[in-house]
């Protein structure tokens, strides 16, 4: 049983926990909860090692017991050193140090998701877990948006991370996986043509730009177009995650009202 | 100027930003921030007191004349004293008491949205300030859910507050509402029907529940049938924030469209 902060274990998980440096470097994440493990379990992403404690519920050990008979290495630490690398209020007991798996972006997506210059861990996590339920086929990083796999858009993304495929990507990747797949390149803007009648039943690669200036000059570069969603009163406006969730079942609806 | 912790007005703005109680007795609040302090003022709310340090900018300042003007109490306070009762990382050098203005709810609403369980106060700030956007007429708040004027609910609502009529209600006075109003009361449930193929135009209102445990025993004894966001995964699902402003923007997408 672990039962000192100074283990190089603990060192580690804190690493990582901190500075998106550390994973990129490391090739590797902190998982936390019972929820987000099991959903790094079943989406069968590797796990490095898993940290547990006492207070861990019956489905909480259940899941360490299926791990461990996979072979992934288990072992107790004491509540305390626990809680001195837990991100939550609430710790469940459990944290996970998973290897980033880089799910492959599918052949001819037909939707993608580019959340760019979001800051807010929630807004990033949000649009995240939207695209998976969406059915986005993968969501493209750009350099000046929040590390994804930080805490606290993991909590936010709710395990959309471990199916959808999310990659860091330049500009340059960007716009050769927008040529390459033929996708038109929308871009979410106030001053845009309405969502309602633009056409989304094409492949699309879809920019959400930040909360406070919105898209790049690096996005609007890139872009085919604007799009928008009408407003009953024009002078309010949305949250990034709610717009960009908005936009992505918008495009859902119409790919499946055409089918019907 | 205010030099100590221990000043009244201190005293009173720490007791209203911490708990929904001495909010509801004082029948005040705490605007903080240039941008939502602007909000509340375009819309005539009434000032009780403006508290502002040197660090405001000149946007600020301007603001603080203008109200200052139309005889609002404004008085500077220490970087220090701004700083003990400031509830953001930033602060922007500005606060305010703003006394409840209790919106009427216009007569025949249309679109009433009711979040439900909602406990994340920046899922609740995300609600209203898709509601306001999306033209909804009203937000009837159950005893369950966040208090709709706490700091962090404020500031995720964008201004929203101000124009939206926001109404703590027991869940008998949404009933009568409902009812006096012909409302159809819709649930969003993930075994719902179709939002695109639900009727959206008829007078509506939405109860969107909460993160955990969806909607509680007294929404759906409200309730006169449910609806669903068709996703693409059927696995997943979306943060209450996000399936509210769907819904709400599909109502409108409706009701707009049908129009044309």
């Amino acid at each position: 049983m672990i039962l000192s902060r100074q283990n190089s274990k603990i060192k580690f998980v804190r690493a990582l926990l901190g500075r998106a440096k550390e994973r990129r470097e490391a090739g590797a994440f902190v998982v936390e909860g019972v929820r987000l493990a099991e959903e790094a379990a079943k989406a069968d992403w590797k796990f490095r090692f898993v940290l547990h404690d006492e207070t861990l519920s019956e489905r909480g050990k259940a899941l360490v017991e299926r791990l461990r008979s996979k072979g992934a290495d288990a072992e107790e630490v004491s509540v305390e050193v626990m809680k001195s690398v837990s991100e939550t209020e609430a710790p469940q007991g459990i944290l996970a140090v998973v290897d980033f798996a880089n799910l492959p972006i599918p052949k001819q997506p037909d939707l993608i998701l580019i959340p760019d210059q979001i800051r807010d861990p929630g807004n990033l996590g949000t649009l995240l877990r939207s695209a998976a339920a969406a059915g986005v086929k993968a969501a493209l990083i750009p350099p000046e948006t929040a590390d994804a796999f930080s805490p606290k858009v993991l909590r936010a993304g709710m395990g959309a991370h471990f199916r959808l495929p999310v990659r860091e990507t330049s500009w340059k990747e960007i716009r050769q996986i927008a040529e390459l797949n033929s996708l038109q390149v929308l871009i979410a803007d106030m001053d845009g043509a309405s969502c309602w009648q633009s056409d989304l039943t094409q492949p699309t690669a879809l920019i959400v730009g930040g909360e406070a200036g919105g898209a790049s000059e690096s996005a609007r570069g890139l872009a085919d177009g604007k799009i928008s969603i009408p407003m009953a009163d024009e002078t309010e406006s949305l949250n990034a995650g709610a717009a960009g969730s908005i936009l992505m079942f918008e495009a859902l609806r119409q790919r499946t009202e055409d089918e019907g």
